[in-house]
């Protein structure tokens, strides 16, 4: 007879090892629309009717990335697809597949790791319905990691790259702004102990009841939009990971023109528009539309594209961001920002 | 004026950030045959000639799979580079590109990755030319960890997988066996210090005069021979990594056959056998080939496929393999194996 649930020794993933690991955690994984020979082989193949393939991969580091005490298994398989999911968007392209690798310390449980393959499938149905997890590679780590790699496909249609905004474009987001940065800054100040160590309890507590704390724990990216953005003739996209700040100012940078951003679209309040502007991790799309365009799907306009700038690649009502008091444009550094404690 | 080199503090990636590091990087990885759109932007874009593309990924984390003390940078890249490449190669493709994602501490110098990102060119030339780096990640963590996820196109052949070995077919290998695990068990046993700990000096001693450690370091696997076996009509392929008797299982079990191998063909003494059936990381190709196929590239016999037998999924000689006193076939697990010494 086995013992009751409560007395046995959970598995881990020391005490099963991988074959058996793997076993447990592959019937959770999407089996995906695209995918002609899914885990099992050397590799997988997978479908690409137009001839090209897009491809993004992003990591995630315990400490650097994400504090286990703050996020729950499921919050780190939904984060890591919904922020490669939304560069996939990001090209105008249809999501169709990822390869996960995961390390984890041996004494992570298979529980988690069945957690995180579940969610993996939920993020994919709910945020790019079709694609499957088609891969993947385990090992053990004292820092738990996960690196995702993301596919999509074109549908014939051309990249919708960074350097293509125009004078005149409109500047359009999809998604909201701002939102994950003021969710952590809120578990930051008050989701740790009296010795200032990240605590899990408070955390679930404002989980619960501030939205902004649940979507930086598990964004919600439009990753639809993507598509529908390369449909109606985007000049330029990318999806927002460090701040609206230093990502519109890629956008400027690769093409050569300055975004003026209106004030009143991203919040009016000078709080709003500092934290729409520094903000990393929301997975909003920015793209430019050439004016007149009906904006697609959740886009809405937020400024628009006009000539190079001495007062820089990005503009707040005419004015240079220090000038207007909402700081520079600096953004989000993860090696200069990281303090080392992982929690 | 700048100091002289050697007064100079190194880069490091903790002292020069993301985008300054990358900088420094990116002007050394290899551009690709099949690169459309190259890093850079949300996503890259890669060639996929006949409407599918062959994917697999492999981590590399400092400890279970290597130790800093033995491997350069050099090393690292060669090994993530040619283990990637040769599980493409398994499926019958060509590669075509790879992403890369790393997670390095803080203090790793600009240079440590600057040589990685070289040798990986190096590696893509030498072992696959045309292929390209095509996008990848890096972040801070204290336990450095490679993800290198590679892509190939199967050029309208069917990929090669495991489960098509048919009884009278001839087993054969193409790349070396068990040297691999000769050159670590010198390693092991040598390249330590009084103490037991990993020791740079001698280690560099053993890979100058033993092309078994140099190999481990830096293995050479026969990637262009996959492409050629899938064309001679192989029947089932893989990447030897986890030793032949854990892969040859792997083949029988899948094709419901026993893979039984010539002792001769393996080294012929209990020694050689043993260590061509236990040795992982070896990244030989193990192929299946209708009886009477002419061999391409440099694959030779080592056996053929029988009926399945209840001596287990891969016999020697006819007997089983502990009757043969060469042990069981039980490979290697990382997790199993894994001492937690990092060195």
């Amino acid at each position: 007879m086995d013992a009751s649930p409560a007395e046995r020794t959970p598995d881990t993933v020391g005490s099963l090892g991988e074959v058996a690991t793997l076993a447990r955690i592959l019937p959770h994984l999407p089996a995906g629309d695209s995918t002609l020979l899914g885990p099992g082989d050397d590799a997988a193949v997978v479908s690409a009717p137009d001839r090209r393939f897009v491809v993004t991969t992003d990591l995630m580091v315990h400490g650097p990335d994400f504090r286990l005490a703050w996020s729950r298994a499921s919050d780190l398989a939904w984060r890591a697809a919904a922020s490669n999911l939304s560069d996939v968007a990001a090209m105008g392209a249809r999501p169709t597949a990822l390869v996960v690798a995961l390390a984890v310390p041996a004494e992570t449980t298979v529980a988690f790791l069945e957690e995180f393959a579940a969610t993996l499938r939920l993020a994919c149905d709910t945020l790019a319905p079709g694609t499957g997890v088609v891969g993947g590679d385990m090992s053990v780590s004292p820092t738990m990691t996960i690196a995702i790699t993301a596919f999509g496909d074109l549908e014939g249609r051309a990249p919708v790259r960074r350097d293509g905004a125009a004078v005149g474009d409109v500047v359009a987001a999809a998604g909201v702004l701002g939102r994950s940065h003021r969710g952590l800054a809120r578990l930051f100040a008050e989701a740790v102990d009296d010795e200032g160590a990240p605590d899990a309890r408070i955390a679930d507590r404002l989980r619960a009841s501030d939205p902004d704390v649940a979507w930086h724990l598990a964004p919600r990216p439009p990753v639809g939009d993507g598509v529908l953005a390369a449909e109606a003739g985007a000049t330029s996209m990318l999806d927002l990971s460090d701040g609206l700040a230093l990502d519109a100012g890629r956008v400027a940078r690769a093409s050569h023109v300055t975004l003026d951003l209106d004030g009143a679209a991203l919040g009016g309040s000078p709080a709003d528009v500092r934290n729409a502007l520094a903000g990393g991790e929301d997975h909003t799309l920015l793209a430019t539309f050439p004016a007149g365009t009906a904006l697609p799907g959740s886009f809405r306009a937020i400024g628009r594209v006009v000539e190079a700038s001495a007062d820089g690649g990005v503009t707040l009502d005419g004015r240079a961001l220090a000038a207007a008091g909402v700081g520079d444009a600096s953004g989000w550094d993860p090696y200069r920002a990281w303090s080392g404690a992982a929690g």
